[in-house]
């Protein structure tokens, strides 16, 4: 095998495998939606558990935090 | 159980269930990432590999369709 075909089967290896890849994760965020779908269909609101995931990844600091900051820019803005 | 520990015990496991595959997405996120850096430590431009990867999904129709437009747009911009 000559050293120029050698080098493209490399490169044809590395993007089929990153498209594997690419797949597996776009199923995987198939799955994600699929279940909120499913939680809806039982009665949960979906954008409200979205921020729950948000919430829980975040330290308990981090999140005081930044609840510290949106009451300060809510009444900034008059929101009450 | 009562209902309420039921309902709430469901709403956990949803949120678990999506956690864990939150976790598997950005576990596949980091393996694309680390591909694309063992390929540009073998010396492959990897902004190019990701035009590639995008180039690939589409259909040679919707691809040549893309190019035309950008060749127009380049000219209206005077780019040569």
């Amino acid at each position: 095998m000559s050293e120029a075909t050698t080098t493209d089967d490399q490169l044809r290896l590395f993007i089929e495998r990153i498209e594997r890849m690419e797949e597996e994760k776009k199923g995987v965020g198939d799955d994600i939606r699929d279940t909120y779908n499913e939680a809806k269909s039982q009665g949960y609101d979906t954008k409200i558990m979205r921020q729950i995931v948000r919430l829980r990844k975040m330290s308990r600091n981090d999140r005081m935090e930044m609840e510290a900051i949106l009451e300060t820019y809510k009444a900034a803005l008059g929101i009450d």
